[in-house]
């Protein structure tokens, strides 16, 4: 088998550790198996350089960042590969130029067009074991540096398993897997074995951090099986895959949280068409994603409310951006509200079953838990609450979907 | 003018030293000037790098510890880069292989074959301060990344001077300039306003540690003006140049001094012709710099001894190896010389004027320092003597050349 491996920063965060690593890729390696090496920079480091560059100027060009931050990946492709050696084994590290990864020229958040791959798959030919520097390309060409963005190895390690048509990309992390809430909200909260792309999708950008966003797209684009393990133990993780008729079965996979958002609401808004448009082109103008939407028709008929929701860190920018825009529509006022929470049901099971929404409402009410804002899509359910219900919200949703039995 | 200004591990060691460095090449460029600039690592981070490095590997792959090591001079070129963007001046950091110092394939202590330079020329033409990485290369064609061994930086920004055509290559350090002795030693040492590359360069190998050997000898041979002086000042430092006839004029030039030899004898050697090529030849073989060799006539003539010097850290293997080839050669046996100094007077002077020999030997018997060997060049007398005669030994003779008045 062709076998890909991410370690992230804390499993490659000393000596010690990555010594640990070694001894992972060279058994998988002794078992038969060729093993590409997906390396980030040892933790810490990365900021440490973001926070040099912001001792040195309040705006870093762009490209001197690219070419600063993808430096600690390097050292660490270097360092395991030494490693790798010292156990007797071949490796050969390679940078993202070494490796072929060609990106777009947005520098800092590039998205990578295509891995060459040449020189590995020569080197994996050879018997080597091939330990590539994450979170970074070239662009065509191969004049500049580029890197991908934050949690960018995650996504160089899926792009380069597709790439080489590896039989699956295991990303090593500090913790088991993908569980089926935060088991440090709900200590029952289970591991599951395995979880659709499209649910994971939804459990990572709801804030169930241990893939990035991303390079689950990625890996369900090309149909790549993703392990999501620990670095620290042998439990064999969690399967993210292709849906499959067993995950149907299981109306509602997981329970996720965000507490980086807030809410705006823009009042009084003329109800006439083209507002909504003008008011989120604002604001994607200014690169601030906006996560949800939702409009409710005024009573009059002439006036209506919007509200969004944009992440915590945005919240000073969209609201100016968001005030002069209601001040030209027209519209009454702008509400800022923070002290929110937006909590997550998500399960393909969804789609062949109904009343899975009813559900969530009803147990939150019985809880004296006020929704602010629905949204919903074919695999999901989310709602704002106020911050406070967070864990209390978690909890019973966790445990009115039985997330706790194996199902 | 086109100039290239180097800085050491010293001149970028943190934020507030690299922002010195960007006012500093600035105010330069204001001045109408062209400047690349060649940076090392943060003083400690090559060091650190070596460390992580040999916890991981007893061993460790070369072309891995030139990925890794190469990382340092990356690092600042990038801070150094926006350090000056921030100042309002356009910038933009090169590594080696973007800078097109192409060198051999001999990792960890390469050689420059040519550097292209397209990339720096056009930036220089749109009116950009270039910041290179020193230090490192890559290979022809460009597979890999190759460094240029300790000190490399200065190698560097002196190949890059003669590829730019430079006007003049100002190697930046933690000292004033080239001195005629350590001042440490002889508070009296004087700053020397030039000097010659010949004198440099037997001044560098001698322990007078400001520029690196291999890029004096590159500056002479390309005849570009090298000025070494202080980041920490406005001094005007020394400038290294072609030996003019004022320089002639002065006898002696400096004083140097190496506490790192030490000194093998082979005893009782036959005196047949092949005998010191074949010991020489062994001890090159195993990569061991000898540098003083002197062969004595036996008094019976049937056998003869033979010292050499080797560095200190190479003494262990070179007495084991000696020792073998010593049995080969039916010689008598060998001697380890530890405890020893080599003093050197240099000058370009020499030439011209004679007794300077006699003048030195003269004065270390006055004060009772015994001299073990003696080898001369064309601009050099060196003798090894008792290491705890040093000192005086430096001071002695920089009095009786009266080297702290300026001639």
């Amino acid at each position: 088998m062709l076998i890909v491996q991410k370690y992230g920063g804390t499993s490659v965060a000393n000596v010690e550790r990555i010594k640990a690593v070694a001894e992972r890729v060279v058994r998988s390696a002794r078992e038969g198996n060729k093993v590409v090496v997906v390396v980030s920079a040892m933790s810490g480091e990365t900021d440490k350089l973001i926070n040099l560059a912001h001792h040195l100027s309040s705006n870093p060009n762009e490209r001197e960042m690219d070419l600063l931050l993808s430096s600690g990946e390097r050292i660490t492709s270097a360092l395991t590969a030494m490693a790798i050696g010292e156990l007797g084994h071949k490796a050969m590290a390679l940078t993202g130029r070494q490796m072929g990864i060609i990106t777009d020229t947005f520098h800092t958040k590039a998205k990578i067009e295509r891995i060459t791959g040449e020189r590995a798959r020569k080197a994996l030919d050879d018997g080597y074991i091939i330990v590539v520097a994450g979170f970074q390309g070239i662009t065509e060409g191969g004049s500049d540096v580029t890197t991908l963005g934050r949690g960018g190895s995650d996504l160089s390690a899926v792009a380069i398993a597709s790439a080489l048509d590896a039989d699956r990309c295991e990303i090593y992390t500090d913790v088991d897997g993908v569980y089926t809430t935060d088991p440090n909200i709900v200590p029952e909260a289970r591991k599951l074995e395995k979880i659709s792309y499209e649910e994971m999708l939804e459990l990572a950008s709801l804030g169930a951090k241990v893939l990035q966003t991303r390079s689950v797209e990625f890996a369900m684009k090309y149909g790549t099986p993703v392990v999501v393990r620990s670095s620290f133990n042998d439990n064999p993780g969690t399967l993210v895959t292709r849906e499959d008729k067993d995950m149907e079965k299981v109306v509602v996979s997981g329970v996720a949280y965000d507490k980086n958002q807030v809410k705006l609401t823009v009042m009084g808004v003329p109800d006439k068409p083209g507002i909504a448009a003008k008011l989120f082109k604002g604001i994607a103008e200014a690169n601030i994603v906006v996560d949800m939407i939702v409009q409710n028709v005024s009573s009059g008929g002439k006036a209506t409310d919007i509200s969004f929701t944009v992440p915590k860190t945005d919240s000073g920018k969209a609201l100016k951006l968001t005030e002069g825009i209601a001040k030209e529509l027209g519209a009454g006022g702008v509400n800022l509200g923070e002290g929110i929470a937006k909590i997550s049901i998500v399960g393909v099971g969804m789609r062949t079953h109904s009343g899975v929404a009813a559900q969530m409402f009803e147990v939150l009410a019985r809880h004296g838990i006020n929704i602010m804002m629905i949204s919903t899509s074919e695999i999901k359910v989310s709602c704002i609450i106020d911050l406070k219900y967070t864990e209390l919200a978690v909890r019973v949703l966790h445990d009115v979907f039985n997330l706790a039995e194996v199902k």
